[in-house]
């Protein structure tokens, strides 16, 4: 694996391989690269989850993180995406992890640098170890994913997860149906027979995934009210008393409490909130063992 | 120790440890802990000192410092304190030093999370280790605290160090005394007879501990201007010259020079201003340990 | 070597050395501090290739390099840079790295504190590194100075490299020329016999140096526009097609692509612009070698 930029670009197989590994890792396994291997985590966008996990991940396998600040660096002179990668190929980085606003990013990277890239998010598009790190959590669960139903609820135009997981647990065998606001349907990937009553998918679902609000990348604020989103699309109290006896709630957060999910479930018994962060650590040394492998590291 | 929130959290005992170890750590002495340790530093107010001391002192003792700017972080998104310090705690940080400009912040995370956490200063509340290191920097000099007489003057309602250092240098036997602006005389900790005019406070002292103005805290900027300041309660040229034979000059830092004290007498032969940050990193070498080995590292 | 302020301050001799160590870096060769040693890379203004190439140079040393964010530190309080370098001395840093927008920062520094300084670029003056990192680039192609004709064209008056590599390369033996738009020409470092027709300075030059356009640092943007400057002072392809057989293109970066260089000549085959940001971390390597075993670490 030389990149990691979709969920698509994985065989079944290599996502069995990551979640195996991801679970040696969980117990302790320790792997480092064969030489002083250095990791950027060039992040142009805010996050604390994903480039911290990613933080860890690399320091865990002993790699030395370089610091990267976006409004600190000469992207703030005009400098390009290509030209800062580029860089950091040149004095000596052997992988970076990128986050950026612009969907598909990477196109302007991918057979023109040496560098791996592993995607850590971009635009409206993908987050590929985000997904991985679901998948984890679902697999631990449920031990696999045949026949599985998933309910992906909430703010599915905006959302990388959404895209995702779509598509992985689908070639995986689950079941994936949609809800939330209808004008947050997104058909450019998704089909009318995709979206299915809030109540309905909570009550069907074997996990109950939940989207964040990004009310950041919303033009305009809805018309709703955090009341009102909560009241017809959140997950209350109400209705996961409702939820099937062993299935799971999930949401990659961060968390907006009692707008998404009742303040009282996000660390609710049947709640893998925390536990998927926990997971993402070891999805994410996994994805890095592998392409430093691949490089010969 | 399981945390380290106020300088009241410790008994006369465990004070004289830490400085008992911060001792050792100045001596050259070597601790690390049995396995890889994290810790995160969380700094949601401007620092140098206390910051980067907090690096040194981890880095010394073997530490992974995961990095974390709020301005780059979650909390742009709305992500409570609470969550983002559990979110540290389950992707695998040891330990998490906090500094946070509500007072009192720790009180929606004690108890709640596990993960240890050393409060680096909190509004106008408690900054425990700088308690300690000026308590590590007076018994060097002193041998001890016994009768000794202590002025601190200055902002003292602003002030982290005045609350804290007032209870654990009286705890410890030391005679503490203020002065300064009276507006600034804080009456929720201070009874009147703690008042001292400046210049007989400065003459009878054993230890001049002088207080920043911190602007950033003052809603308006007072009527007095900085030369006036100095004249009225700084530590100026002539005042310096009527202290005692062997009392020496401290000042938290960061110095305003010439308001709080004359800019020559910041590195004058009794100033300990810049021996306290010396000290600072041996003083938190010793309470981050205290705590890792709480927890079995 | 104690501080490494200016070009100047080296002797040839010592020029030759730091080449010579770069050279034993870039093949591979390891040498590390006998102790724990810490820098410190302050950076008050952006930079990415100069910050990362530190950053790296110091790891590969095995440096503990402490964090420092200029905008999230107590100089937003006022503190000067005097006493913020004085606190990373006394706080335990070994080597401090700083980049400043004040002409000659290191004049409030310099034989008062004790910590050894590297200028990471000061102002309109120098960048030592830079010009190292220039030197050595152009020894690796050329096998040495003697007689070289190396033309700097473009915004001389905003640029470090500019001064610094007149010094340099001079006292080496080679020949150095200007060219540019002629406000920028700046008289108090240059003759009026250094500037040569732009057509001229790039058909005669061994080595074609492009200076960037400091639009940061313009008072007023010039009259003229991007694509007006490309073509009177750029190098374009008609012009690189006039360059002397064996020479080579360097420009410091970051790279306005298609105004001061075509976009399709910066990865040239005699490009060597990447080149001079590998090769600046093994330089970086050589200076922090030879200072810290000034300072016996």
């Amino acid at each position: 694996m030389r990149n990691l930029l979709t969920i698509s670009d994985l065989t079944i197989e290599e996502i069995g391989e990551i979640l195996r590994e991801a679970e040696y890792f969980s117990k302790g396994e320790i792997w480092r690269p064969k030489q002083q291997t250095f990791a950027v985590n060039m992040f142009f966008e805010p996050s604390t989850r994903t480039k911290s996990s990613f933080d860890i991940a690399e320091k865990k396998l002993g790699l030395e993180v370089i610091p990267f600040d976006v409004n600190f660096s000469s992207i703030t002179k005009g400098e390009s995406l290509y030209d800062t990668v580029k860089l950091f190929e040149v004095i000596g980085s052997n992988i970076a992890v990128i986050r950026h606003s612009q969907d598909r990013y990477y196109d302007s990277l991918v057979g023109k640098v040496r560098i791996p890239i592993i995607n850590g998010g971009d635009g409206c598009g993908q987050h590929p170890t985000q997904c991985l790190l679901d998948l984890y959590t679902i697999q631990q669960e449920f031990g696999g994913f045949k026949d599985l139903q998933v309910a992906i609820i909430g703010d599915i135009s905006h959302s990388r997860v959404a895209r995702s997981n779509k598509d992985a647990l689908s070639k995986l065998g689950a079941n994936v149906v949609f809800s939330g606001p209808e004008e947050w349907f997104d058909k450019s990937f998704l089909n009318n027979g995709d979206y299915v009553n809030i109540d309905k998918a909570i009550e069907e679902a074997d996990v109950v995934m939940l989207l964040r609000i990004q009310n950041e990348r919303h033009q305009s604020t809805s018309n709703m009210s955090a009341k009102e989103y909560h009241q017809q699309y959140g997950l209350t109290l109400e209705r996961e008393s409702r939820m099937k006896r062993n299935s799971i709630i999930m949401h990659p957060a961060p968390v907006n409490r009692n707008v998404e999910i009742a303040d009282e479930l996000v660390e609710a018994d049947r709640s893998r909130i925390f536990k998927q962060m926990e997971n993402g650590v070891f999805v994410r040394m996994a994805v890095l063992k592998k392409i430093l492998e691949c490089g010969g590291l």
